[in-house]
């Protein structure tokens, strides 16, 4: 399909106008581009949705839930975390390099030199230690960090050190001069880094959000962030987005915002279609696909 | 020695006022502490004086000089470079994630999805391949970056997927994503990086300086970044330092400039601290010491 919503059939320059599609790829386009009613209507009204391939990891969005409904195989997708993952570098190496005195310093025509931090030596807790916080991991324990995750259920956990269940959270959160929140948003989850989380950071630390904005109590984060413990923070979502212009997290010289666009590189694009590929050889060959979701998840919506 | 510049007999509490070293580490406190000036002279006027640490890699500073004509035995240090790696990936983090873009939407409350570069897949070119430019490639490598390293003589290459001589430069630029300038600074090196070098870079592409000022024609630069070749540059050094207030680099959106602080963390110190250890412990069982220079150096200046 076109930007203008026309659907071809496959191959051809021939535009049809009842696409009725078997198979459905919700690439990044199919999303964010300009036919994404289009796109969206097509797969929901299909009388024949075989199989949904999504380009998202979660499932907690109402139109996804649609689609799921709708297609008999739904399979999602996890290589955002890379990008996500160097994400997450950035704005530690910002935090770490003391990005904004280096930036105010340079705007006074100031020649100072100021003591900076490392990645290296550093001690990281990745709260959901799934796709994403493996991603985010591998790379700092790669770069000379120390990396402890927390996860619900045992399974494998390249990059970390050790692996606690999330029930050590509080323990945990007073060693961490990084913590990353990337766990997925569950009734348990919801507003897990409150006051009593804040309390426990380190007054140096880094908080960052990569997950969803309704982990944070928001309000517990600014009052946080005000009384300086921790010393900065950077997030990728926010409980409302967009963030609504009078939102005060905007103004924050210690808050960094990103429009939830951490996975928006074309290494993304590029992998989500790796993806899609090789499930599209499993499809063909009758193999199981990956990343299979059961459709029980989408039944109680 | 303490901060105002009093010698203690080692171990005690016993100041002396002729210290007459025959061993001196120029750690740096030793440089940029407050009594720099009284470990110099105490250094320079020994009678005895029969090796000095150095916690710098390089020699071309007058005082340093001085020193390995004084000194029987001179060692450098290059451990500085593994935090001068975390500033090129600071660095090009915030040039390939857009960070200015983002600070500016965020100044403006504009939630809006920027599209990012990554570390991954990222091709870079580093010119001079020694102990900076290795503790760069090595972690671009790990990130999955694409490093070729250029380098004047055959030697260890950790991290760089090619090396090929200096000679090439001129063929290499056109593939790099990112280039940076970490070779030493001598009469062949000085303004390698001219309007030549800067016309044979990619447009998109970002610029970095971890070396010397000289390295660099900065008129050049100047000009190039405003005809927008390269897209972005980065110095850590430059030509005048401390850079002069009326410089026209301050203020330059496209140039980010940190006032020749790279190395300055704390791991920076203890593995400087390291390498002197290292070396007390050869000196003491007259085993030959590490990164010893040769005297000859010191012998032309």
């Amino acid at each position: 399909m076109t930007d203008a919503g026309e659907f071809y059939h496959a191959g051809s320059r021939v535009v049809t106008h009842a696409p009725n599609p078997h198979i459905a790829f919700g690439n990044q386009d199919a999303w964010f581009g300009g036919a994404a009613r289009e796109f969206m209507k097509a797969v929901i009204t299909s009388t024949r949705l075989d199989w949904f391939q999504s380009a998202a990891a979660g499932l907690d969005n109402a139109a996804l839930k649609t689609v799921g409904r709708v297609a008999r195989l739904y399979t999602t997708n996890h290589t955002q975390a890379e990008s996500m993952a160097e994400w997450a570098l950035w704005q530690a190496l910002d935090f770490l390099r003391e990005g904004p005195v280096h930036r105010a310093q340079q705007e006074a025509r100031e020649w100072k030199r100021v003591r900076a931090r490392e990645i290296s030596g550093s001690r990281w807790l990745i709260v959901g230690y799934g796709s994403i916080g493996q991603a985010v991991g591998k790379r700092v324990s790669l770069l000379g960090g120390h990396v402890t995750g927390l996860r619900r259920s045992p399974g494998p956990a390249e990059g970390a050190a050790e692996i606690y269940p999330l029930g050590l959270l509080l323990d945990e959160l007073p060693k961490a001069d990084v913590v990353l929140l990337c766990v997925p948003h569950t009734a348990e989850t919801e507003g897990i880094a409150g006051a009593a989380f804040f309390s426990r950071m380190k007054q140096d630390a880094l908080f960052m959000n990569l997950g969803r904005g309704a982990l944070v109590d928001e309000a517990a984060l600014l009052a946080a962030l005000d009384e300086g413990r921790p010393a900065f923070a950077a997030l990728d979502v926010t409980s409302a987005e967009p963030l609504p212009a009078e939102s005060p997290m905007w103004h924050l010289p210690k808050l960094r915002l990103t429009p939830h666009d951490s996975p928006d590189t074309i290494g993304t694009i590029l992998r989500a279609d790796g993806t899609f590929v090789d499930n599209l050889h499993r499809y063909i060959n009758s193999e199981p696909l990956k990343h299979l979701v059961d459709p029980k998840v989408f039944e109680d919506v």
